[in-house]
């Protein structure tokens, strides 16, 4: 097992730039750290403590493995971690935060494979859901199409079995995690054809893998994908399967169900995947804004460790400035950490609503459903978007260290990227949304009952002129309020809407129209997710701010009032990212525009000696960093030179003990070179 | 070797949706390609053919290579580089072109290494400029700021040599390519000190490791910094250099020199290496050109072939349509593919600009050198930035396979990804052509004479208020001219520096004042390359019409007309991604840009049976490509599995010749798994 390499943070040797940051922070970081966690915190860290003792869960050796590699030691943490659980006797539960705490991806499917008892027995139906489903669904040849795909389960009534089949090379199976090597069964998803009708695509339980010997079963064509941009750890493949029989009772029929006789059995309460998919994007919005936190975390330690510059400064006499302390540098990091924040918030409370709707669910009440699950859609595009833009962005900010593995954010950020595509590709995504969006307005329209539309946005749609009159409150060299930058985003929205509507009215409001239209319309989704995230910020600040004086807290300390101005440096920026949406039908003058700048650089300036102790609140440790320039302790080079002469000792050698390729060629090269031109020992110029 | 799988594109087999396409391109594409290419083509197609005949050359395994095999593979194709140019005889041009034909990169530096004498004694001053220099420069600590290094060259007089040292750990170089491997010399940028006084940096070349055995040298240290975000065929290291002596003659003496009394001689032509820099980047500007077309090749050729949705479409009865069908997708696809183009047109601009400028500068005219040499370092960060934006945009357009290294997107983004950050920080290149302009405009504000003061911008400097009277001339339902275009981008320009040099001035207009407004002072870079694009690309094509009327062909027939559009295309989507900068004064309207997104609509709906001519036009081969999605024939399903199934022939083995990690791990974490669980195979639901 590699060591910890570098040795983990000393905080006892931080760098004085770091020290003398974190002396400057107004407020309690681990006040913070626990308003960002939650009850989580306290599992996390007790867990990760357990993890952080066994060299087996070091990730210093991840910078230098091949794929290979990366999925053995992959697989060794997995093993771990079952035998950690059954040690510590974790429930369920603990188990996911100590994948989370291990900063690295594991085959969960492993996992269910090995536990699909269990799993069945125990858990409660909505875990299943979460956990069960999602593998060997995407085939070649198709994405997102549910209804496109190809792969058939006809049942056999002699034998009370279903034949699977994946009947052309593009319906093969292509994609799922952990498919390619390491699972034993799947759940495959397939068109059941009862008596030559075709009921629509059910998950089937299908195994895969020979006990022991671990060979496909017959029938059963397995393989790997290749290297991916990020989350090599994981064994993505395909599959293709040829006539091959299971028992009716691997159909999966917690849903739908088929009787002895063939008889299919529609499904009671299929609102219940809806809450699921809330719940996984809920999550995917949460960790948009951790993923970014991580890269920032890296990112803004190692500007205050880093010195560059500053020469052209009379007054600097020739010192050399934190990078932090350059403008750009500043600008940039502090408003993406602005946006991490209000991603975190919009996940929290994206989770509230889940659970809220949840409830009504189960009473039988769906009425909330369709916005909840349109909305959470959209916020999933829109957050996994800007947070990997954003996660770019910082590894761009930290030079060349931060194109190495050994920076720490390539790692993060090219996992992170998988989050555009799966659980519905964003584009799909965004235009869900908007369907939504405007179908819900063009019934309203119709019956001129507003009821089921976002409250911001009925003003405009009582009186189309409101829109033309609307001017924003923004005056110089004062905050902007919450409730001014609020309005302005539904004043967008609203803005963005009525144009969409508009054009869609104009090209007969059906299905071709909004296929005609779905480039507003993405934008329209868009609007949507930003007024979202902007609004959340305030209201989580307002509701921590009501639990605190409810526990007879001053409001006014610690890390409420940083925080607002966080929610107001991530609103003014957005807005003036897109100041033309803002702009051009006057609602925001140029002169605002102006002050909205000054403002903007004011917050940034006054968040400077704020932003240390905002990353550290993440909450994140230098195993799951793995990083040489984001470490704690911020001892940058010496970590990357040490790191740098551990990755040599476990590179793959040459024939001869050598660096592979020496012996094999370049020496024969070296020495061609030598015949031809002479020796090249110390030339004379 | 690898064969060349998937097997090469046979266009006899090409898939009917690329057949009908390419049948309704309205122009020639090899006209188009030979106007890209100009006179390289056809050396590029000759040593391409010729290359592509040899397997050492197949770019197939790559996909699947751990960092220590892909160095291997880069020194086999180097090492035939060098034979196949002794064998054919060629030029250095030729040698240059064919490592652009290989689809892949070899450390050159070993090419160098072998050759340094030849070099030395046969490449003009210019070409050894661009290929000598650059070597370990960086140190740990140090980036750019080429007066902060550390590391020193020592005049020993009694022996005539210099002693070099990297005294500390933050002086050790730090990244150069090809240094941790492959290098046998290098050229060690360092503080030249004479006689106790320090003259700055030069380069001094030094022998790194001996003849041989290529053991590092005594008194020197190398490593491999470990694997990177991408680009890791190439072996980037670090140095450390203890009280190592080299002859007086090792310091590179085209320049500055020091004679055998240790008497400093500064250089004479400094000037010169600027306009060398201005090459380099004129090449990055245009590889950001081909860089980005090579991703649009692939998911523009991909999105013709792949079939998704289009269920709710009535007319479509159920048939699923081609992505690029999806008006969100073509929208995508077409405003970068403008880009691209754009890019293109402007690299071959700053090339004609650079002759120029050389052939001025040798006969000691250096008037125009602060202009273009401040012209290229924005537009390099520009450009480097856009492309890799839009590169990661058209992976993210490949759904799932543009995740897949086989999807060919990942390796040419991941290197490109590099540009952002080498021959000058994009952040700092910016700084730096903002800062040439405020020089330039508040010198001239001073004396009164323009004359200095690009063009554009002179009108608004005599009158400050002309500006608040300007309005664009767009109107409804027509193309809009280049010239409006073109004057709408000098609007934005004057504006961003009218309000900057307004700030710098209340600020004192020193460098302080410049430090206090780096983030404006990027935007009004920005703005001053944004504008440079537009103008180039209508200029460029401008010319070319002229060429074709000189030449007596007809220019509104063939693809001159398309490149209008894509150019009318291209200025329009970049003033509507930035519209807040053109509506905030009131020069562009709200209805103006209601109809600019109308017109861009019409131009990218009028494209649509272009784009794949304007792709197959870079000219760009399979192996270069390497995707199995964006292939020539569009046979990408048959090929991404035939892919798969080789990588899967080429992975590494476990011990007992099964998948690593099987017999190592998961073999026993699976018993383990049966014995708690009893065996899982076939369980009842």
């Amino acid at each position: 097992m590699p060591p910890f390499i570098p040795p983990l943070s000393d905080p006892t040797k931080t760098v004085p730039a770091l020290l003398s940051e974190r002396a400057l922070v107004s407020f309690s970081v681990e006040s913070l750290t626990q308003f960002l966690h939650g009850e989580t915190l306290i599992p996390q860290r007790r867990i990760r403590a357990l993890l952080e003792q066994d060299p087996v869960f070091s990730n210093a050796d991840k910078p230098f493995l091949s794929r290979e590699k990366m999925y053995v030691r992959s697989l060794e943490k997995a093993a771990k971690l079952v035998e950690m659980r059954k040690r510590n006797e974790w429930s369920e539960e603990d188990m996911m935060v100590a994948m989370r705490m291990i900063g690295d991806s594991t085959p969960q499917i492993l996992h269910e494979a090995l536990f699909i008892p269990t799993l069945k027995t125990q858990l409660s139906d909505e875990q299943q859901k979460i956990w069960l489903p999602n593998y060997a669904q995407t085939e070649l040849a198709h994405g997102s199409n549910l209804r496109k795909l190809e792969t058939t389960a006809t049942f056999i009534p002699e034998t009370d079995e279903f034949e699977i089949n994946t009947p052309t090379l593009n319906s093969m199976k292509w994609w799922p995690g952990a498919l390619a090597q390491t699972s034993t069964h799947c759940a495959i998803y397939a068109r059941l054809i009862l008596h030559g009708k075709d009921y629509g695509v059910h998950p089937f339980l299908l195994q895969i893998r020979a006990p022991v010997t671990h060979a496909p079963m017959p029938g059963i064509e397995l393989g790997n994908l290749g290297n991916k941009i990020g989350f090599n750890t994981i064994d993505n493949g395909f599959l293709r399967v040829h006539n091959v029989r299971i028992p009716r009772s691997q159909m999966m029929m917690r849903n739908s169900k088929v009787t002895r006789e063939g008889k299919y059995e529609p499904a009671k309460n299929a609102k219940m995947n809806y809450s699921t998919m809330v719940a996984i994007r809920a999550n995917i919005v949460r960790n948009a804004g951790f993923a970014l936190g991580q890269a920032l975390t890296i990112a803004i330690r190692y500007s205050m460790v880093r010195l560059q510059g500053g020469d052209r400064i009379p007054s600097l006499k020739g010192e050399e400035v934190k990078i932090i302390d350059h403008g750009m540098q500043r600008f940039r990091l502090t408003t993406s950490l602005a946006l991490s924040y209000a991603m975190l918030m919009t996940g929290r409370l994206m989770f509230e609503m889940h659970r809220r709707n949840l409830k009504n669910v189960i009473q039988g009440e769906v009425g909330l459903m369709a916005e909840v699950h349109a909305t959470s859609s959209g916020l999933k595009a829109l957050t996994s978007d800007l947070a990997t833009a954003h996660m770019e962005d910082a590894r761009r900010a930290c030079g060349g260290h931060g194109y190495s593995w050994c920076g720490g954010i390539v790692d993060i950020l090219t996992t992170t990227l998988q989050d555009v595509t799966v659980e519905g590709e964003n584009t799909i995504l965004h235009l869900q949304t908007s369907r939504w969006l405007l179908k819900t307005i063009l019934a309203a329209l119709k019956t001129k009952d507003l009821s089921a539309v976002p409250a911001g946005l009925r003003p405009a749609l009582q009186d189309a002129h409101i829109l033309d009159q609307e001017r924003a409150t923004i005056v110089p060299g004062q905050p902007v309020s919450g409730e001014t930058l609020i309005a302005a985003f539904w004043h967008r929205e609203a803005r963005v809407l009525q144009e969409v509507v508009a054009r869609i009215l104009k090209d007969g409001a059906g299905e071709e129209a909004m296929a005609k239209s779905q480039v507003r319309m993405v934008e329209l989704s868009r609007t949507h997710g930003e007024g979202m995230l902007v609004r959340n910020f305030f209201e989580a600040l307002a509701k921590e701010e009501q639990t605190l004086v409810s526990k007879g807290q001053n409001p006014t300390k610690g890390f409420l009032p940083v925080l607002k101005q966080l929610a107001e440096l991530h609103a003014i920026h957005r807005l003036l990212e897109q100041a033309g949406d803002f702009t051009e039908d006057g609602y925001v003058s140029r002169r605002q525009v102006v002050w909205l700048r000054e403002r903007r650089e004011e917050l940034i300036d006054g968040l400077r000696y704020e932003i240390i102790g905002l990353v550290d609140a993440y909450d994140l440790s230098d195993n799951q960093l793995n990083s040489a320039i984001g470490r704690y302790d911020g001892r940058v080079y010496e970590s990357l030179y040490e790191w740098a002469k551990y990755g040599m000792s476990i590179m793959e050698k040459g024939s001869q003990g050598g660096v592979l390729g020496f012996d094999e060629v370049l020496k024969d090269v070296l020495a061609e070179g030598r015949r031809i031109n002479g020796v090249v020992v110390a030339p004379k110029l």
